[in-house]
């Protein structure tokens, strides 16, 4: 956050520009211009022990314009540098839709899918080694929504707006914004973080006053976490150094909010170290809860066994606790959801489950 | 917004207590219990010329106690009364998963699926002619989130807390809570609120300083409006006499969120006169603006072809505006986004076809 933003404008036209001039020079040194990337793909990530965070491997594949149809994928990126050139300099921004429609008037260029445009920036990012952010691109996803003891001072096309996470904001929460560059995080009083899969559970933990009683910030990631959100995550574990829980519901997708939380995704292994926090733990819902809690369950549907299968497989679960909780569930057949623990009241999940599991993952002394 | 909290669980209590009432005095009379609701369909649903919305009509189904599985069904709806109660007394709150959740413990009154509580939760709706807010039952989903000139105060757990929702927020808005009789509309400066399908768009207008331009409010709808949006707006339309225009892509799935704010939803019929905003006016994108406006265009589906074609049987689509449009489309067989605009820079939207619309629609006066 030391950076200004017209600082990282600079830098980042710099960065499109290199990319530019190797072409160029390839060129004029009689060489076919090209571009390599590293494969992304789940058997290419490979763990970092530096920064504990899995990333791509040495797997690269190499994009030079000696085809057709590989000329014509470097000229849609020198496009789309154009574009970002242009955005930075007029200091506007869009969304990946909006660069797409812009697309059609590139002939040649234009794209055919948003897929293949959000890959290219995607692209771009990684020889950058930039965020899309940095290209003054927004994706469609809105952040998360938090509440909770941390300030914020958000500086908004209107100006610096200083909001109260607890104070200043109605029941929903402070709605984070798409860039998260934009936002300094100025002072807190919070023990942890604790990141919620539904929406019904952050209320619960608002209603039942657990981010007063244990000073928390609650963090309503809705569903698969947009970056923006996994990357408020880290800034609110690296900068303040407040620790990350993960409370989601007990099913393989479930697994994966917390892996993508955690270890990063696999699409955007790139971003790792920006977006992963790899000290953020999972306290459940956990396979062995649900016996642990005589919890209502449903069987597993089909997809859901090839999904925890997967999982087996995925180099991120690859730890003995995972191994464990995955074999338990696809033996029980069962999965639950975190709103499951009503069944044992409204008060249950805030006076039981939370304290055991935030004193078992050490962030509670009691 | 003149009833207090306290005034309306007074009135919600007396109202589950006269169901509670009539089955008393059926069995003392020797009848055997009964509720008798209007049947929930599109062919059920009728034009009320008072109201301007979409009603249920005269259809009825009666469930009395004769046969076991009805007679569990009322047991079912006696168990959710008692739940209810006791919420208000303890001035408590749930999810509709929750409350699904915790019929576990009711043994022959448990719920097998979600479906079945909410449907009863709706009945319930239908018979004291409340709305499940009063029983301080909550969706998972969010209301939507709105940017403009206006100030809100929202009555939260932790007390009143006064927002200005340009001023006092970031760049992803005034986050609309649950309950959105929580919230009092205080002042405003508006000429009109701008009811968005997508959130690049929200950005867009946002980003293009529109809502200072035209002292509209942005509001962001997040595809099929939840209930807390569509009572928004009818809020800012009744109580404060803002008109409200509605934007959206330009695909059957957009008509029906349109639909729903203006006419009200079949889901929902009871709730018309609470939810919908019959002044609510449609400005596109309108299958006509694809050749107006040459825009980049996909083919429609199969299911967006049957999606159409169901709403030329629909009621609310029964007018000469929407006939022709939709006969337009399938003739065309294109559909296309509100961001396709972007295909002609990224002002057009803001410099040219929202303010012809605006003006169209009688709410700008140029």
């Amino acid at each position: 956050m030391s950076e200004t933003s017209e600082q990282r404008d600079l830098t980042t036209k710099k960065r499109l520009m290199e990319i530019a001039k190797v072409w160029y020079d390839q060129m004029g040194g009689g060489d076919i211009p090209s571009v390599t990337l590293p494969s992304r793909t789940k058997y290419n990530i490979e763990y970092d022990d530096k920064s504990e965070v899995w990333k791509y491997g040495d797997k690269e594949s190499t994009r030079d314009a000696k085809s057709a149809k590989s000329a014509i994928h470097m000229l849609k990126m020198a496009y789309v540098m154009w574009f970002i050139k242009m955005q930075l300099s007029e200091n506007r921004s869009s969304t990946l839709r909006e660069m797409y429609y812009i697309s059609e008037g590139w002939k040649q260029a234009a794209f055919h899918a948003q897929n293949e445009s959000n890959y290219l920036v995607e692209d771009l990012e990684i020889i950058t080694n930039l965020q899309r952010e940095c290209f003054h691109m927004r994706p469609e996803e809105d952040g998360a929504s938090m509440f909770g003891p941390i300030r914020v001072r958000e500086n908004t096309r209107r100006g610096p707006k200083t909001i109260h996470c607890q104070d200043d904001v109605g029941e929903a929460g402070y709605n984070i914004p798409n860039n998260v560059e934009n936002v300094e995080l100025v002072d807190h009083d919070a023990t942890c973080v604790i990141a919620l899969e539904t929406g019904g559970m952050f209320s619960r933990l608002q209603e039942n006053g657990f981010d007063e009683e244990y000073n928390t910030v609650l963090f309503h990631l809705k569903g698969q976490p947009a970056r923006a959100s996994r990357r408020m995550l880290k800034r609110l574990n690296e900068e303040l150094g407040i620790p990350v829980i993960v409370f989601t519901d007990g099913d393989p997708w479930s697994y994966r909010i917390y892996a993508s939380v955690a270890y990063g995704s696999i699409k955007a292994a790139h971003m790792s170290e920006l977006l992963a926090t790899p000290s953020a733990k999972f306290i459940g819902l956990k396979p062995s809860d649900i016996q642990r809690y005589n919890l209502p369950a449903d069987k597993l549907s089909e997809q859901d066994i090839t999904a925890l299968k997967s999982e087996l497989t995925d180099p991120r679960f690859d730890t003995e606790f995972w191994k464990k909780e995955i074999n338990l569930q696809l033996q029980m057949g069962l999965k639950s959801e975190q709103q499951a623990f009503a069944s044992h009241g409204l008060d249950f999940v805030t006076k039981e489950y939370l304290p055991d599991m935030l004193s078992e993952a050490g962030v509670l002394k009691r």
